[in-house]
């Protein structure tokens, strides 16, 4: 927290994005009898996930277990999450119209009674990450019904439907503020918003369809934020960072350099990665810490971490980044 | 191709990627009898598709109707195109024996005499632009079996086994190095090498295990090159105009001020600006010719047309350009 606050730390904090899941053999067990939905919406067992990679690698920030279509629960939006596509839509919002027909509704109560829970077991010096998909991330799963490679449907949707695109965005960015609010209120320590697909996007329109929906998400709260994007040229960034965020979460393509002095930073290390030898990941890591150096850092990868990543090179990375960031103030 | 050598133009001259095939009404009609490697195998038809975009929309250049798998035939590589999925490989490629079991090949000579025809029905001032994908590009194919969002699999082949990398894009380097060759010899003015996916990695990962395998296909003919890539940060896009390239080809999401002075630029109007209305495709096209004023440019899409473009909205942007850009330098 106090290096999201641009603070003086002892030594470079780590948490790695998508720690909790997949990754895991103690997540596999869980999901052998329990669907994702099960244990995103049962407050201990969400705690349980949220919990174990804190605990297996040392990291010193939990995050929450959540999927990005987790606050449209209740909404009217029938969402499946398909094993290697994602989050699926059975039926996608294409117009005014099927805009019309979503309603807002209030945060869920299990993700709370799991962010209490998960604040209450983590000792003080960790911190509790909260979890949102960014408006335009998430709208663009509702258009298209699925992830897509160019997200045309949703551009045609917002260059030529423009009061469709706005009524979308600004039902969602409510909705959101409301979601990253009553996660602050229940524990959450600081708040992610990730804009896995903000890349797609030119810098103009990221500007003007996506930027202020992010911006009203990101001031709901009083807590630090953390707003991250993926596949951005600096150009794009640099509109990211306008649009608010104490920490910027990059990826292992651009450098630190394209964030201004006055955020933190956070990254980012390519997750693929880790797939290689360790005497890479170590030469990676090590290269990434000096690129970061003299700024508020959070050690993170550069997106999430891949399904198929050994959970011992996560927990040899987490200690890597602990030891060497403390000797170096030595 | 004056342009693309940086010398004196009347107008900017215009194409657009993927110009020929799915969007056209004539290309879709062939298709009904016709599969698509038949199309691309047989050298009347490939010709033919070739050829319908030039006589439809008066762009200034055909571009060779080929898919990046196209030179691979021959390899001893299973290769299927499937209908919104793209090709997809039998049996990828993950190992040095993998590799090893490969063959170079001869040029495709059906796709050669389709160059011949064409050369010989276009006119003088129009220029047949021959393709091929890059190493790392195809590569990635080959190893992940389809296109995938992380290409996790190609970059843990990269990192953890070098040496059955470097087998692998040597070969097909080699490869291609001849397939432009020939394409040149055979009648394209110029070729275009398409890096479709090399956004997904870090600078220092495209310098070390990408450049040089692209550099060696852009050395291997003497016509005008043009060097696309797609995804890239500036950063990125240093390197890969290191490697290569007498025009450099970006997406929407960079500007032409990224491309150093010395070699001219291709691009970038967003392809799903064409879904929007008609005001909006000359707003932006506008934008992308003022952006370019003073660089030797030739107007394009920032990446291939989509499939659903309305083919009337490409013919009246390829006459913007023209008369526009006259209009300019009167």
């Amino acid at each position: 927290m106090r290096a999201a606050r641009r603070e003086p730390v002892e030594r470079t904090p780590v948490w790695f994005m998508r720690q909790a899941g997949r990754s895991l053999p103690e997540y596999r067990a869980l999901r052998e009898r329990h669907s994702f939905f099960e244990l995103a919406r049962t407050p201990e067992l969400c705690a349980e996930v949220t919990l174990q990679p804190v605990r297996r690698h040392g990291v010193d920030a939990a995050v929450l277990f959540a999927d990005i279509v987790s606050p449209l629960a209740g909404m009217g939006i029938g969402v499946e999450l398909v094993e290697g596509v994602g989050p699926v839509v059975g039926q996608p919002v294409r117009s005014l119209a099927d805009v019309q027909r979503l309603q807002a509704t209030e945060p869920d109560e299990a993700i709370l009674e799991a962010i209490r829970i998960v604040r209450g077991e983590l000792a003080p010096e960790q911190a509790l990450v909260g979890f949102c998909g960014a408006p335009f991330t998430v709208a663009g799963y509702l258009v298209e019904g699925r992830a897509s490679r160019d997200f045309a449907r949703t551009k045609a949707l917002m260059l030529r439907e423009p009061e469709a695109w706005h009524a979308l965005l600004d039902l969602l960015a409510d909705q959101f503020a409301r979601y990253v609010r009553a996660q602050a209120d229940a524990g959450a320590d600081a708040i992610q918003l990730f804009d896995s697909w903000a890349g797609v996007l030119s810098a103009a329109d990221y500007e003007k369809h996506v930027a202020p929906y992010s911006a009203r998400v990101l001031a709901a709260v009083d807590v630090p934020t953390i707003h991250f994007g993926t596949g951005l040229t600096e150009d794009v960034l640099g509109r990211l960072v306008g649009a608010g965020g104490d920490v910027i979460g990059i990826d292992w393509r651009l450098s630190f350099d394209a964030v201004p002095e006055s955020r933190a930073v956070q990254g980012n290390l390519d997750p693929a990665v880790l797939l290689g030898p360790w005497e890479l990941v170590e030469e990676r890591t090590l290269a990434v810490l000096e690129a970061a150096a003299g700024r508020a850092h959070v050690f993170n990868l550069g997106h999430g971490v891949l399904p198929q990543t050994d959970p011992d090179s996560l927990t040899r990375l987490a200690a890597l980044v602990q030891e060497r960031t403390v000797e170096a103030r030595v």
